[in-house]
């Protein structure tokens, strides 16, 4: 079976070759365990509800599930919980939390408590941690950028993150800085590098690893000459809470919805891995892709997409 | 005189606010010499033959040029270094060499051949400079890539620019690396950030900052967060070898084609500015934009644009 054409994928003239050969050949990294194959929930959201999620991941023997806020919220919190419980499935991050810059006082306070309420909703759904999508510059109400002042807005986030640190540090949640690729500075989150992020853990948290650390997503990090230093340092402050999968395809043709399934693009995804093993990572595979063409695709030809390119990834 | 208005730019809904204002508030950064203002002939390339850039240039009282290749073959190099010589243009740079990157013992060859001739072209010119962009993950007989190794291919890069230095140094051509944002990496440069430009520098040339050097492009720089270190380890070194502007617009809608001109998107542009001016940086102001939308404004409105919203910018 090629799940790849079983899901009626259309093979694009200038996509990069199938990455399945090359990762197989990758020296001194052995295959991915399915074991920890986890699912990010936007990766199939035009296609299932919450519920029908859940069912999935069962029918298909996957063991991990990353809820996104806004599903969650349409099915319900304490449904999901109940559900996800019931499936014993391992809620390796919860997506997200963050968006810490504003134009005014109100504005921070309002992100402030919408941040408190995504760490007691991760409670809740008993996720390993809460993800940050930190926020790049403040916007107006129209939602285009009200400041050009990046400095400005990377200190906003810094103490919302620090204010953030001292609600969920108690309660036990730990929270994953998701540094961001760069050409999302300034929509979505100013934090661009894994060098930038480990910097702000070391400040908000000095020998504080599990609390607050990072998310290592390659669709965003990939590209970074320091990735391998970056990751070697998180690990050893014990900062690598999740690992996200997914491929940068060439050429991509939307900057935020053509993401890649894995071995479609142009990532070393067996190498990445392979740096986050050696710096003592054990945790979840978990596959967010954000796509028009993956979320066309029947969500069990994606989820049997996801698991035989997980294996080589 | 609106300039923006008077070239008829469609004036989007969620673009960010002019910058001019905010730009002229910049603490500490006076306004932009007119006489460093120069135009990369990219800008408006869909308008104009070469000699009709440099009479547009002479009628607009700009004295800087950047010419690309491909617009010089078109009309003749002789004929445009002529035509430049005779009016007195400054050719603040020469685009572009680069592109080192290959699958094979031909391929890097051929690379090596064609930047030989480009260092020639930018002798015959009387160029400051000649702009290297370096080169992505190989590329097969199609373009697509026909590698994934992003450690090798910057490898091939080191190796593209050490061999080329050896032919340039001793012509008196400095080469100046642009590094080129992230979302560039697998097509167009792997050196993506202004710290590996100038580990380049130190790796290949060390104590010899006029022979090689780097070119700071803000749309490509402007997000990252070691930039103003960064701009001081290169004006440290001698190694500021040109200063590009234009803006990120937002939304971008294009990766390669929506610059933004000065003032019509979030980069802090005298910030930037005034970091360049205190490494030492004292040359041109040099205006490159892709973009679909000015490509079709009359030139003549596009130099005026740029004038204006050069002095805030």
């Amino acid at each position: 079976m090629d799940p790849a054409s079983s899901a009626g994928l259309p093979q694009g003239d200038h996509r990069a070759p199938s990455g399945s050969s090359a990762a197989a050949r990758a020296p001194g990294v052995r295959a991915a365990s399915p074991a920890l194959l986890s699912i990010n929930t936007a990766t199939v959201r035009a296609q299932w509800t919450m519920p029908q999620i859940v069912d999935a991941l069962q029918r298909h023997g996957i063991r991990g599930i990353a809820p996104w806020r806004d599903q969650v919220a349409r099915d319900g919190l304490m449904d999901t919980a109940r559900r996800i419980r019931d499936a014993q499935l391992d809620v390796t991050c919860y997506c997200r939390g963050g968006m810490f810059t504003a134009t005014d006082p109100a504005g921070l306070r309002a992100a402030r408590d919408d941040n408190r309420r995504a760490v007691d909703e991760a409670l809740a759904l008993g996720a390993r941690c809460l993800v940050l999508v930190v926020g790049g510059l403040p916007k107006d109400s129209r939602g285009a950028p009200a400041s050009k002042d990046l400095a400005g807005a990377r200190g906003m986030v810094r103490d919302g993150i620090g204010a953030l640190l001292d609600y969920a540090r108690p309660a036990g949640m730990p929270l994953a800085i998701e540094p961001l690729h760069p050409m999302f500075a300034a929509e979505r989150a100013c934090v661009n590098t894994l060098a930038q992020a480990n910097d702000l853990c070391d400040e908000l948290a000095p020998g504080d690893g599990p609390a607050l650390g990072v998310v290592v997503d390659v669709y965003h990090v990939w590209w970074d000459p320091c990735l391998e230093r970056e990751i070697a340092r998180a690990g050893a402050a014990q900062r690598l809470l999740d690992y996200h999968i997914c491929d940068w395809l060439v050429p991509t043709t939307d900057m935020l919805n053509d993401r890649g399934m894995m071995g479609d693009g142009v990532i070393e995804l067996p190498r990445i891995r392979g740096w986050m093993e050696a710096a003592g990572y054990r945790g979840a595979h978990e596959v967010e892709i954000f796509s028009e063409r993956w979320w066309k695709v029947p969500g069990d030809d994606v989820l049997a997409t996801c698991k035989a390119r997980h294996a080589a990834a």
